[in-house]
């Protein structure tokens, strides 16, 4: 018989917020990616045309920790025809030591939604000019709303704007980070208008061709592109980051899925060439920014060390609260 | 909200026994991959070595299938040692039109060892000759068991013998058989004594050195080797793979994994070889055996397209009988 702990969405919105814990939990775990015996499998995709579908598996192992997760992440987008969000998913959370079930993580993509977001606020911690108070945000989604809430548990975001190709999901979404936040989201009637003054600039979107171009950055610019996690998918102009200090989550997944890909394809940075890992920046094994006038930009693809950190808090803080339903197989 | 139905293993044991109907809908599954577009993706492997661990994550889907499997097979060899199965796991069914989590299969492995146990059956009822009667079987373990069984649904078989290097655990396993099935079971006190005259052979070791000679082998034979999952492994001598009428359950997959893997590495047979597989044997677009006399090879890996076969088996069941917890979150 296994004894396992099944948590729910509810749950888990309750006992693990976007907060500055859950970013230091990111932070490590991209810090244990650069310094330990860290197993990152390349991910499983399955892809599914006919329904407009697909499937991500992710897992990491990091030696020290308990568990490991393994994270089922589909995408279906044609859900929100039938009413269906397009995300959704579950992690499955091992214990290290004999590969026996510990938790169900049923989280519907929440999880995913938080240590995304944190990736973002661990990104500009690192990167950004510790003084970057205006924040650019493209796109108007769930991402959109969660890096800007991220971004300002770690930099004194006073002011954002907010750019999306649906002008009336941009004023939603404005309005309520405004309310939430306490500052200013005004929306941008384009794309070249939001960037003009932003420190930090994150980008949000599944876009298949670039919308910020290379020319519209300016000096002591930070961007954290976090929207591109498939061949397909491109945010930045090639240009800018052929030009920039460029920071990937993992090169072996951004040389392939993020936005290097279109760099190596375009011929701006060689396939080989050795840049920076955000894991190595944070352990001070690279360095990141070195001036206030330089432009950085992080390219995140997601990894599963990020699934196994969340859900090994969440596991942790289940038990701390004696919160989830024991279940027996 | 997502709504769930958890089916522990009691209650899988209880559905979805080894039976006629298991043996059949995995014969469907390798029709299916060999006929319509079926998406199998790579496996998805983690080593944990500190532990001895090793997790597999398998899946697939089938145009058609309401549903699709993911598979979580962890296998810690030190577990015994503490009183835990090496082996254990579990399946999450997903709806191939939302991506939706349909069912937990909370198996501990035991759809694995059905979906596995069945595929040696269809290699049988496929390859070996119709009048087969006298089975082998090397290893003492749960495979060892329910091949056997699975053999007896498929073919007249009225003797078996049993070979492992663990005396002890045979008789018990010979007797427990012997019982079950109403035929006799004999310990063979080598694997040589056990091959002579036995009509199918089936292997089902974690061996890494080969325990079965090709010189041994005799005109007629059909061997099913299931024991090869991994690189290292390797029960069946590469002459007789290359000697024998070869017939992969997934071709990417032994190339790599199987039981060719070695012959390939010996250097008898070429990388490239065009081999047949079940599935293709099974639609009739390949020649299996084609006389009394030859002697047949199926090299068993395990494929996700099994474990979508067996889980839409069990969720159907389920469904019809009322079984199950339903769980939302």
């Amino acid at each position: 018989m296994t004894r396992m702990t099944i948590l729910t969405e509810a749950e888990l919105r309750r006992i693990v917020p976007l907060d500055r814990e859950a970013v230091l939990c990111v932070e490590n775990a991209f810090h244990a990616l650069a310094t330990r015996a860290v197993a990152m499998p390349p991910i499983l995709r399955l892809d599914i045309p006919e329904h407009r579908g697909e499937v991500d598996v992710k897992t990491a192992y990091v030696p020290g920790l308990d568990g490991f997760a393994i994270k089922i992440s589909p995408g279906f987008f044609d859900n929100p025809k039938i009413g269906l969000p397009s995300t959704n998913g579950m992690m499955v959370l091992l214990s290290s030591r004999t590969g026996l079930v510990q938790a169900l993580l049923l989280d519907n993509g929440y999880l995913t939604d938080v240590r995304t977001a944190a990736a973002g606020a661990v990104a500009a911690k690192h990167l950004s000019r510790g003084d970057s108070s205006v924040a650019a945000v493209f796109g108007a989604g769930m991402q959109a709303r969660l890096q800007l809430e991220a971004l300002a548990l770690v930099r004194p975001i006073r002011e954002a704007r907010l750019w999306a190709r649906d002008g009336q999901k941009a004023e939603a979404t404005a309005s309520t980070l405004a309310e939430k936040l306490g500052f200013p989201v005004e929306v941008a009637t384009d794309p070249k208008a939001a960037v003009a003054g932003a420190d930090i600039i994150v980008t949000t979107t599944p876009s298949e061709t670039p919308i910020l171009k290379a020319e519209w950055l300016q000096p002591g610019q930070h961007v954290t592109a976090m929207g591109s996690d498939a061949e397909h998918k491109n945010e930045i102009d090639p240009q800018a980051i052929a030009r920039a200090t460029y920071v990937a989550d993992s090169l072996i997944q951004t040389r392939r899925l993020g936005e290097l890909h279109h760099a190596i394809a375009a011929g701006l940075v060689a396939p080989d060439a050795e840049l920076a890992e955000l894991g190595k920046v944070i352990a001070g094994l690279r360095t990141g920014r070195t001036s206030a006038s330089e432009i950085t930009i992080a390219d995140l693809t997601g990894t599963g060390i990020q699934d196994t950190a969340i859900a090994t808090l969440a596991f942790a803080r289940a038990n701390a609260a004696n919160v989830g339903t024991t279940f027996e197989s």
